[in-house]
């Protein structure tokens, strides 16, 4: 009656993850799972064309160059997002298929599905 | 006038979050980011009527009972479910609001954005 018909949709809430599965995702969790990375990836996510240069990242936070170097390397690692270098800059671009498996498993489906 | 009212619904991706929204979320993450606790919140999440007891999830893992009673607590500090005791056992929910405020963050930031 409440808002059980909801969280019953969540795919996370339809079956158990298997190990294997929950063991990956807890590594890209890990990555996403700080401030400064959550804020980086929202800014590259919301950047026009999607991408966006470590330039204007950079210049966004009170941190130094190497420590925003290192969040976007952890980021790059967990497969999150990707860097191409032009010129003088690297360019930073949203892995989309990985970021929806992430959002996939947290996202109510919009119908209800009995208990 | 046209797709601006579906892009309002995906903040993450239109626009970069705020340092409080991350530090609130970066916590919630962190929770999740572990293998064993994913894998628990997606029994407790999966199971009839949406409600597990500590004893079934328990028996599911190879680890003590004190040990999973601790990624139960972290996941409940974290507000992604609730427990409540009846009789011998704790019956574990998952908080819905919670998991959406995850899945809204990650499922905008796949979709493309427009130049």
């Amino acid at each position: 009656m409440t808002a059980v018909t909801i969280q019953c949709c969540a795919p996370i809430a339809r079956e158990p993850l298997s190990e294997s599965d929950a063991a990956d995702l807890a590594v890209m969790l890990k990555a996403v799972a700080d401030p400064v990375r959550l804020r980086l990836l929202s800014m590259i996510g919301s950047h026009a064309g999607g991408e966006a240069c470590v330039c204007d990242l950079t210049d966004a936070f009170d941190l130094t160059a190497p420590t925003i170097s290192h969040h976007l390397k952890v980021l790059r690692t967990a497969g999150l997002i990707s860097g191409e270098r032009r010129g003088t800059w690297v360019y930073y671009r949203i892995i989309p298929e990985a970021v929806n498996r992430l959002g996939a498993l947290f996202t109510p489906l919009a119908e209800p599905v009995s208990a």
